[in-house]
């Protein structure tokens, strides 16, 4: 990530002015704020703002369970029972806003979750730059025989050198196009909403991104996890990082029962107490298809 | 409204306490955090926390719109912009979070406000306190004979009485009921959440309610309407007191280009037109009907 | 539940009309359609409209993941890896539409379920009906030692027949009070929006409600677990039933991957697979609170 | 558009299927179930499935306001009265399902609308169509000298075709190299998830796409309109044809009090009313900038 001088200058200045405030502060939190951290070649992911902290869950569900909630639990036990049980409207409660910069293909995905919201780069009105996504070697690799979404094998070195030959050139000569196109240099000049289609899927925007706490763990569910496409996983696991700093409490719970965590179907819970009790079981007398059987085995290795 | 002497303690407490923070502030806001603004006869309207001021709603539009956007506009002109044309997403990301307590047929109407977070005080896990919303005098009014879902003329004296005194006896009689059942006291007592059934609507429940401030303003234009039900509205109005005072441009072009805005259809703009030019134009030759054009008469008065 | 004579005549009268049409139908939702399956003393489940059936998920489905999809499995087993892997967009394309007829202490949880549409009885513009939820004497319960929130053993006969008189009275003398201050018969009258505040929250409502079955899934599985309150879940459980003959194969499913399910954390699956080699665990070495080991020592059996 | 023979055998199949049904249909809609609309020079929009029609919406809006609504008004009146005052909720009672085909650029904007279910075509599994919008020479046009965002003059004939050569040309390298990338004749072949990467975004996609008819109006209103990029509002027209076709009523309402409609803030009506009075209004005394007078001056034309 390369960013302008001008661009540090705004963070050094925005991280320099320290306000008073009434409200609740999370210590571990205030040291990202407005620090871009990098990702991917060209991305990055910067906390803006946020709201509430370990202690704002609680309170929240101190309202909705009255004084008993009080007494009886300190505040990471509290956390941790929420979480356990799906309570999740507490989480619902702390907010952080993000300035992300990524590649459209990655932005297509991100956008899928639709309870956020977004600010993005407007391509209508403004010019994007010259900054496309180009993948290190390593993470070149063939489509995978066992995924049907996902990458497998890395590519040889020679098959991998023509691919970020073709990656780059292709994207230059578009952008090189885009140029040309929307220049009023002795011409017209394209009108930039129509311009724009003429550029690659790995260009890199740029957006504003606020989300509450519970569905950024419902995100982080999903794009964390390792079926995820690298690209956007990359952004999952540097957001996790900074959340873990924010809400250390209800991060941890997070991670034990939602990211490590496993859902066990009927059946496979039928098998699992049986074999328990010393049962032998195996897939002709588990109740479930070959393909779950495998899945299952995977899990309990 | 009574805070208890413990409520009132917490409150100070809150407020007593600053934090160094490197996140915007609003000082206007800051002044009404924590403290309780009464509502009713019970209840009230607090600020737990916010994110964001005028700013930030710039500094997301600047996002979208890039570098032409800093330089034409001051920030008031920009979100006057904004909101002139229905640009929400920039005000989607300012955020505040409410501690509300309100009559339960209140709470009714306000829950249908959706995109919001809410915890609610649970009467399954707690017992709710003896608190009944019993109006006062001056706002019984009878059915409305133009509007048939509000209130009209106001009642009589004798009227006014009687129903206050159904009211009170009423809500004392069955908060009665309700502690009697509840009680465990030589007996096994009735469970929380069947007990609860027994309470009139205008028992107080209470909540934290965190909304983004696009979706406030909707709310704020529906229930800070005169055709809302006033037990609503005073709430609302509280609540836009303290947005003016939070961020005092976005709610002063909310004022122009909502509250006090009209929206004329297709065939009132065309009379208005034809009015401007000199026209006698009536009901019979508006393309209105009898209601319509009556509407329109009042709103161009 | 007591239907009017003419809302009986509504109903055969829309059952007897039939259409054609070149949508997809199921045939086992239509046998529902209209007809008011009854919950608790007044109340009522009845199916509107339905959009799509099991195939028309995989329609969606197969749009997403192309051609491939299509040859390799079949319905049932398509739908069974979609459900088992959180795939949740495809059933987000079947859509229902249901009339309910509730107590208002249920209603205010289940529209706690945001991602639907409603239309609610207004009491502002109509009169209520006097219809209160009478419990059946063997509903009657203690508050839980257990379990903060639900109820434990059942009322002796004797405290159960003076809190069902309790409600009895208290809900007539409310609603008798409730008729006479909106009468306007030799006086005004008051607005039903006040005079509605004075009615217990056993009174019935209804309302339209709509909601896609992605949705209609999460709050089956919340409100027909056996932790939700027993006034919710029969509904819940009438729900599934009609579900279960519109998309048979998505309701099997759900039944497997989702109600029958059981979520283990990170620290539950690494005891598990430490069992399972023989190890001796107990809650000193499972890395689990006395409470969480409680929870899994109930899951495993 | 190019349907393959094989995709106008589906459709002509699934056409020819009648289904008996209890379920309200809207005879218009019918006429239009599964036909491609053809969009741009390769996009289309189908009706895959619907839900409800103008009946549906009063009915729902019966629930709500009672036996009252019932008599006053007939059915095209009440759909009016519920668009003119915003009473949204019955409109939220039809659903539509749509299938469409259309540029990557035109669905970035497209999801933007969030309160709709989605599946789309996914290029981690699927290979994406040699399919790129290439618009016709009369849309090429300038960057607009007014509107920021949007197009001016028309290109010059020269430039014009000097833009179609850089499009299509670009288009056809990209996606051979993309084909030639993911590729596994005599060598790996990079997987898809990251050889998409290199296409244009006037690539075409396609997805379902379900929607209420409140939110599907919202849509219409923002991107049928004058401002919104001519390839979206294509679209959004083709649409706007179908659903007068099937809630002729409710279409006719949003015309007139939505799309017709001017919204004019507090300082437009104070002017209007002294202008009505024959007072001489100007921008000087009229409370509004510069701008904001010539918007007004444009409107009352």
């Amino acid at each position: 990530m390369t960013l302008t001088p001008e661009q540090q200058a705004e963070i050094e200045q925005a991280r320099a002015k320290e306000n008073r405030t009434l409200r609740v502060t999370a210590p571990g939190m205030e040291k990202h704020l407005y620090t871009a951290h990098p990702v991917l070649d060209h991305g990055f992911v910067r906390v803006i703002d946020y709201m509430g902290d370990d202690s704002a869950i609680c309170q929240a569900a101190r309202v909705s369970y009255g004084k008993g909630t009080k007494s009886v639990q300190n505040d990471e036990g509290l956390i941790r029972y929420l979480m356990r049980h799906w309570h999740s409207t507490p989480f619902e409660m702390c907010e952080i806003k993000l300035h992300v910069k990524l590649p459209v293909f990655v932005a297509r995905q991100w956008i899928r979750h639709r309870t956020a919201n977004v600010n993005e780069y407007s391509a209508r009105y403004s010019i994007l730059d010259r900054e496309f996504y180009i993948p290190a070697p390593e993470q070149l690799a063939a489509q995978s025989t066992v995924n049907n979404q996902g990458r497998g094998a890395p590519l040889t070195a020679e098959e991998s050198a023509r691919v970020l030959e073709i990656l780059k050139t292709d994207a230059a000569r578009c952008y090189d196009h885009y140029e040309e196109m929307i220049s009023d240099d002795g011409k017209q000049g394209l009108a930039r909403e129509l311009a724009r289609m003429n550029l690659p899927m790995n260009i890199y925007t740029q957006w504003y991104w606020k989300v509450d706490l519970h569905n950024l763990f419902h995100f982080l569910r999903l794009r964390a996890d390792l079926h995820a496409q690298y690209e956007i996983r990359v952004y999952a696991e540097e957001i996790s990082r900074i959340v873990a700093d924010w809400v250390p409490h209800a991060h941890k719970a997070f991670e034990d029962y939602r990211m490590g965590a496993v859902t066990l179907s009927a059946q496979a819970m039928d098998c699992l107490r049986r074999m328990l009790k010393g049962e032998e079981v195996n897939q002709e007398n588990s109740g479930m298809s070959a393909r779950e059987w495998r899945e299952f085995q995977d899990v309990i290795g």
